[in-house]
């Protein structure tokens, strides 16, 4: 997916949001979007928004010395997530389709976000979501696939999310492996999150070795790459990672939550709808 | 009212709108947001927004080549709203406090807007218009000073909420001087809205002088001044208006609907409620 012009304005809110977790110094926040704003001519709008939001959210980094800005937001999701287990895992027991129950809570989970949609309310999503329909529903296709494959490599996107992820891949019961930034950047999980959710119980966690808020495949590690090419069936949460994988010809499924217009409007699917998407049988825009 | 980091992103949003609005070359738009960039830097925080904003729109006029990028948007605000005048001019006359619900009217106009809200239902806010109380109501002060003084400087801000403005005017019955912007920005009445609204068969109609979306004193002409000083009740219509109004002395009404978060923290109002606000009465903060 391309970076459209609508991108620019909210890398400036998003720059902003950040910055003012990172420090309450007005003048420094001044000077992170003063450096945003220097980026702004040389925006590479034929790449997808992480590649120019790795800048964006350096600049943070650089200007204001903190390295992990939402760090406590990441912990509170995350423990906010963990009390939450128990009984998502019983809806899932009870279900009479415990994958598709599954699969609703992961993709619901990506309501966690401090990036392009700041506000969230975690319980109240987490109370619509078995019996909300995902708007673009390739169940079946995703029902086939991890039933007949034997290796999952699924794609973390925020801390938090990671527990919900948790329940999908304990019911999957597959060979996976949950890939995460290699850095901190926004809320997104890292190695350090992903272990806090207990997914490291479950399964083998590796960075994807990119620093984006996404997966751009040039930027990821060999360890990733290989898995990228082998897995049976990539699992891929979030926009992010949809905006940077959005053009691969590979299978993968996306499962998210649709964040702002230009990817609803990419998608074919409402801002704030859930998606289930085969990217076999539906071609974006 | 100072200029806040919020601001920030937002020129960014009402640039993007604006040009888009005069052009559909991706191209000159991008060129646009680039030129904005390029002006974050030397913001004068300290200055009301609508003092940077002369430069966004600015930018738009010298980059697309068009010089009033709403004009159709005007003109159909202004149709719309003369063909609602017959039904709210009947309510004002059926009403047990006419002034009251002229002023309710005149405030409710003032959804009409491109600037910093772009997304407004004209017929359903003046559905719920009559009913609704001002979070600020500083009704009675408004009352007697309208009804003591002699003369009366009225601030427009956009065209079509023009019209519902000369329905307030009519039922003041005052010696009325209604000011306009020097020139077309945003969807703010120029001297040729006004007369298109019919405010000409009701006041004496002049231009501030000024060509930003608000009325900044230093940029103002002789002639407004004159009026400005000498009027017995001055009434400001919307946020721009108030934004660099809003330290000043003499006794101004500020009628607006809060259009922005920023504004809203400023009047001690909920975002998108609508005031009549004394500055004798209560301070911003």
């Amino acid at each position: 997916m391309k970076t459209y012009l609508d991108c620019i304005p909210c890398f400036f809110k998003q720059a902003l949001f950040a910055a003012r977790a990172a420090t309450h110094d007005e003048n420094r926040i001044k000077e992170v979007l003063d450096k945003v704003s220097g980026l702004v001519p040389d925006i590479p709008l034929e790449s997808p928004p992480p590649e120019t939001a790795r800048y964006v959210y350096g600049a943070v980094r650089d200007i204001t010395g903190v390295s992990d800005p939402f760090r406590t937001h990441k912990d509170k999701s995350i423990e906010r997530a963990l009390q939450l287990y128990d009984s998502l895992k019983s809806a899932v027991t009870a279900s009479e389709d415990p994958l598709r129950t599954a699969v609703h809570i992961a993709i619901a989970g990506n309501v966690i976000d401090f990036g392009a949609a700041q506000h969230f309310d975690l319980d109240n999503e987490m109370k619509d979501v078995l019996k909300k329909k995902p708007a673009i529903d390739d169940y079946e296709s995703f029902r086939q696939s991890v039933e007949t494959g034997g290796t999952v490599l699924f794609l973390g996107d925020n801390a938090g999310e990671t527990v919900f992820d948790r329940i999908l891949i304990e019911t999957l019961r597959k060979n996976t492996v949950y890939a995460v930034r290699e850095i901190p950047i926004i809320n997104d999980a890292t190695m350090e999150d992903a272990v806090k959710s207990g997914i490291d119980k479950v399964a083998r966690i590796i960075s994807s070795g990119c620093d984006a808020p996404g997966t751009i495949l040039k930027r990821c590690s060999r360890e990733f790459l290989e898995h990228y090419r082998t897995a049976d069936v990539v699992i891929s949460k979030g926009q992010g990672n949809l905006e940077t994988l959005s053009e691969e010809t590979r299978p993968i499924f996306f499962l998210l939550k649709v964040k702002c217009r230009i990817a609803a409007h990419h998608l074919g699917a409402e801002e704030g709808s859930l998606v289930l998407k085969d990217n076999r049988l539906q071609v974006g825009k």
